[in-house]
């Protein structure tokens, strides 16, 4: 089994730090991708550190993979030495339920096999993209369009079909009022994704301290949730707010501002319950929804449609021994947009 | 002003009581309306006893009416005296806002006027079916099918279209699997409709005390709520669920549920905010839902598809002074399954 270096984490409370780990052998269905750029997602701090349940450690995360491929297994087909590719937040699914035969792996009834921290079918632990190399199934692989920069392209791969599939599915469009809750990693790339396709886009975030962003990036209104008028203003306006903030927020105050058969959908994911009045939802049929990720269809879809529109995640690229400093600052919400690890430099 | 009888909560507490109430003259676009018989809606109950917030008493309540057109104003064309009508919960709306303006009455911006303790647009405080006529605006005034027992028909005006309206939204139909929660007024409407619609009716009732009911009134399966297999059993398994119970239930056990892209929607309204783990709509992109009655061009729609169907309300025929014990007996969930008072005996 090859042998790969990696940065991974020793504990839930220590640093990340330089390791070897090995891969499989290219199977006849998989792809070895020599990683050239992984993106740091909020996820990954999440998960090292225990937040999500118990974790086997070492463990190297990142799920926002960007690289080359240098093998492939004899049955590949889709695949040749050279592509330029992509891999997510999911490696696996189960394949057989009714979800993965709809096409829809990413809502496996199974559990589908993340990029790390799985129990991948051979019973080892799925480790992630801080390496530089990773074997990963052909069916699990994106095309990664040329045209977009390839330091840059890394994060569509979670927090770019992390909103996409949303909007998407919610028909997000010409003549529709988008809410973006949220102006960091995930959100940045709705406002660009809603925008590009159509939408009316309002950013709703803590403060205005990103509003030039903001409409950079293609909103045309932005308000301060932390400003209370704000609720009252925007009440019965949008057909669909996108919730990228993991924090737990007032729901029924984000509710009101839904209009007929509008829907709030979350991305964000408190752990903790959160409250919520049925009343909110009777006045303008309302909804409130999850949308997790997107199925891997779906996820080259939004590549090419980035390449097409010409949207790019905005990135600070760093070396591999910035990453717990990194950490420190997404933890901060000091990031302009997603942090972007050079595997040249692990 | 017309002076006629009533039956009204003199306070929070006391019995209902016979009382005279003045009607308006009838206007020319009104129609006035001889009443025969009118539902008891766990509502009116609601309402007279405070539940939802201040009260002027006497009120008078009901908002199930079924009667006969004795008088039209001289601007009304869509009815003639002798007619056999219906009024719902609503009775006139601003007409101005979008939600009006697209035929959606029952979403109106500005709070429709409704049938019972309303402030009218004359001032005075609207007052409900119990009584021996009602004035009302034709333009919120249904026609009965003559094929609806007239005795029967009455329910089908609130319980009817609020459990009609999102079946219908949500597309139930051939090929869909429904679940109707709890199996009262509003539940047991809930199944035969759905089930006229061509879908696979579920009822999830606390016991398995009704479910020879369920199924005659078309349920495929029937399942208690009290036994906690049922939740594992029926994961992922629902298109839709309509929950008809007002009483606080655990959000998360029932959108478990859900299958991909599946929705849950109250049009049962429990006062308290209800705890909801937002990881239970990650999976399958479930939605929770809220459905407030129905349009007025909805509910003769849903009118036509009972008297098509051959759908109509279980009732129970009670003189209007027994309308304190009938009300003891909903809350008791003591009856099978529409209260109807017969206004002649007012």
């Amino acid at each position: 089994m090859p042998t790969v270096s990696a940065y991974a984490a020793p504990s839930a409370t220590e640093p990340l730090v330089p390791i070897t780990i090995e891969r499989r052998e290219t199977g006849p269905n998989d792809v070895l991708i020599a990683i050239r750029y992984a993106g740091i997602c909020h996820s990954d701090i999440h998960l090292v550190r225990g937040d999500w349940g118990p974790v086997t450690y070492p463990q190297v995360v990142g799920h926002e993979i960007a690289g080359e491929v240098v093998e492939i297994g004899s049955e590949v087909s889709r695949f040749a030495v050279g592509d330029r590719v992509g891999v997510g937040c999911m490696v696996n699914s189960c394949r057989e339920c009714e979800n993965c035969r709809a096409g829809m792996e990413n809502y496996c009834l199974k559990g589908n096999t993340q990029t790390y921290g799985s129990v991948d079918r051979d019973g080892t632990i799925t480790q992630g993209g801080y390496s530089t190399h990773v074997v990963v199934d052909q069916d699990f692989v994106l095309r990664l369009p040329e045209s977009i920069p390839y330091e840059a392209v890394a994060p569509l791969l979670c927090a770019g079909i992390t909103t996409y599939s949303p909007l998407a599915h919610w028909n997000a469009g010409p003549g529709t009022k988008v809410a973006v809750v949220g102006m960091g990693g995930l959100g940045h790339l709705a406002v660009k994704i809603a925008a590009a396709m159509g939408a009316e886009v309002t950013v709703l975030s803590q403060s205005l301290s990103k509003q030039e962003d903001g409409r950079r990036f293609g909103a045309s209104h932005y308000y301060a949730t932390s400003d209370a008028a704000t609720f009252d203003e925007l009440a019965n306006t949008f057909d669909l707010i996108v919730n990228t903030v993991s924090a737990p927020l007032k729901l029924d105050s984000y509710l009101r501002m839904l209009r007929l058969d509008g829907t709030m959908v979350n991305v964000g994911a408190p752990p903790e319950p959160l409250p919520l009045r049925v009343f909110s939802l009777f006045a303008n049929r309302r909804s409130f929804a999850g949308s997790n990720i997107g199925s891997i269809a779906e996820t080259q879809e939004m590549l090419d449609f980035c390449a097409e529109h010409g949207i790019a995640p905005e990135t600070e690229l760093i070396a591999a021994d910035g990453i717990n400093d990194a950490y420190e600052r997404v933890l901060a919400s000091d990031v302009r947009y997603r942090f972007v690890i050079d595997i040249a430099t692990l």
